[in-house]
């Protein structure tokens, strides 16, 4: 390795401003990835430190180590997790930090994990939609590792930075929607029971519906753990109710298509027969038949977020405040229409 | 960072030993990251390498550093990277390499990073879904780090690593599929032009067809670039024929949620007037409106073969071959039927 970077070390900054005809802080700038150099000039620069095979002094040794944060999920399955990634990736980048990606196994913050990553001496640790128990929590204060969550299921306590949606205005946000459209008996198929999310959204659709001087039926609210299958099954039963919906409000993206397949399966056309309207926004929501009405969460900006949060703290500056919520966004598309009959 | 590590080194691995009951060899095995350990076993032992803050030897100085390897996407748009990311850094977790997750910007394989990638000394390189020019390979080639690609659009030369799915066979199983229901007219929505990936599934419908003694109707072969909207607008061509297709083979699940929707649009029913299959099987096969069947790609194990081949190449051992092709596998869900009137 030491090799490598001996075999490369030919040119100083100094010598590539010379060929380059621009400033040593321009060079330099480039060579730190700021974002403050026209485009011809970056490119102009990087082809002659590549050519003449600049490796920054420090490489490969100890003065100059590449800082890294890691980003642990305790599952991959969620599409959320790829725009969340690119966000974290994005900032990560532009703060010239790398982002050590892991997906934490059955335990979603086992010893062996909170062990590695201290051996591994990371700036912080970014925690993807995990459930922090205080003894985890202790473990990283006493491990001096900054941490932040995102969108964590449970909020342990009001000591944990956290970003997330604004899950209350956009459970309003979606049923606001429908009840502009002129829907009246609007369902809702919750999320996790156990998740602040889904309390939060849950919320929304009872505050709007409220405000429209409507009293929430409960027989027209359902579980349905964000999943597809339970959202499916308990769509199909409110369908088979004698005063059934005319829309359904699901807590994410997945339950609304649960909702979709069982309108297709009961014979109810959407969004003439019944309206949907999902959460998230994922990549599959322009994509279904019909493409979803959903609340978009702004994922990469809170990735963004999170990863600059975690590098405040490690420089041990404080924060504004401890949880920061970020705008969710209605985004209408094919899934909703006026009820039946509607004039 | 000294400090801490400083603070929590006050048992050696014997002494964890002696405290388990075990031998040193299994204690160094959890510390390892080995898989050959009884999970009770393992977990006893890493609650006592946490209760006395144990730190491996050389952690935070030079004489063990992290080995961490570069997984990089041209774009992290394509759920399918979920997957492989899984697949990448549960291998990694197995090995005990850590995995930076890189997404590059407009060029997917600027000077700036390559730059970057042998200045912090990675192991090697995955690259997914690259298009890698000539003069990019022999800047590997000079920094001497290894290269595995994961699908690549196009293979410069013979000599550039790579791991893929088995296009061909999996493009003959989908047509297959629908011959066997009882299909003559199968249309086919291809992929991007210039990708060997979708060449080969496209010649596997060819075959599939050519051995059912039908010879390809070329009014039936529509460009789809691998997305939704041009999908969509190819299917409702093909719908508009006089002749039209009973069943659409698409190149990948977006193109096919495009035919279903595009389905919609025309008033058809899948798969009762028409039947679908895709290629992929995203997280969203599952869950459409009808679930899609589809021609299932190994991506996890994909991703699981290309970290085992890079650290094959970074130890300096020999490949037995450059391009492995992992085996796909036909997912039969509710988009396929017979064609309508079929006895």
């Amino acid at each position: 390795m030491t090799k490598r970077a001996g075999q490369r070390s030919r040119i100083t900054l100094t010598g590539i401003a010379e060929a380059a005809g621009v400033s040593v802080a321009t060079v330099s700038k480039v060579v730190n990835g700021r974002s403050d150099v026209a485009p011809a000039t970056r490119a102009h620069i990087e082809e002659l430190l590549v050519e003449h095979g600049y490796v920054a002094r420090g490489a490969g040794g100890s003065q100059s180590p590449v800082r890294t944060i890691d980003l642990t999920f305790d599952a991959l399955i969620n599409p959320n997790n790829l725009v969340i990634t690119h966000g974290v990736t994005e900032a990560a980048a532009e703060a010239g930090v790398d982002v050590v990606i892991n997906v934490a196994p059955d335990d979603p913050l086992g010893a062996a994990w909170a062990r590695k990553v201290a051996h591994a001496e990371r700036e912080g640790v970014i925690l993807v939609t995990s459930e922090l128990t205080p003894g985890q929590r202790a473990q990283f204060d006493q491990a001096g590792i900054p941490l932040v969550l995102i969108d964590p299921m449970n909020v342990p306590d009001d000591h944990v930075p956290s970003i997330g949606a604004t899950n209350f205005s956009g459970g309003m946000s979606a049923t606001e929607h429908l009840l502009r459209l002129g829907h009246r008996r609007i369902a809702m198929i919750e999320g996790r029971h156990d998740a602040t999310c889904n309390t939060a959204r849950l919320h929304g659709y009872q505050a709007a519906l409220a405000g429209a001087g409507i009293s929430p039926d409960p027989r027209l609210i359902k579980p349905g753990n964000f999943q597809f299958k339970p959202a499916y099954e308990a769509a199909l039963e409110l369908f088979a109710l004698q005063d059934p919906p005319t829309a359904v409000f699901a807590a994410n993206d997945a339950e609304a298509f649960g909702v979709i397949e069982a309108a297709r399966m009961h014979g109810l056309r959407v969004p003439q027969d019944v309206s949907v309207v999902g959460f998230d926004d994922t990549v599959a929501a322009g994509t279904s038949a019909p493409p979803l009405t959903t609340v978009r969460q702004p994922l990469a900006e809170i990735g963004r977020a999170a990863l600059r949060t975690l590098l405040r703290l490690a420089a041990g500056q404080s924060l504004d405040s401890h949880r920061v919520e970020l705008a969710t966004q209605l985004v209408v598309r094919d899934s909703t229409a006026p009820p039946p009959g509607h004039a």
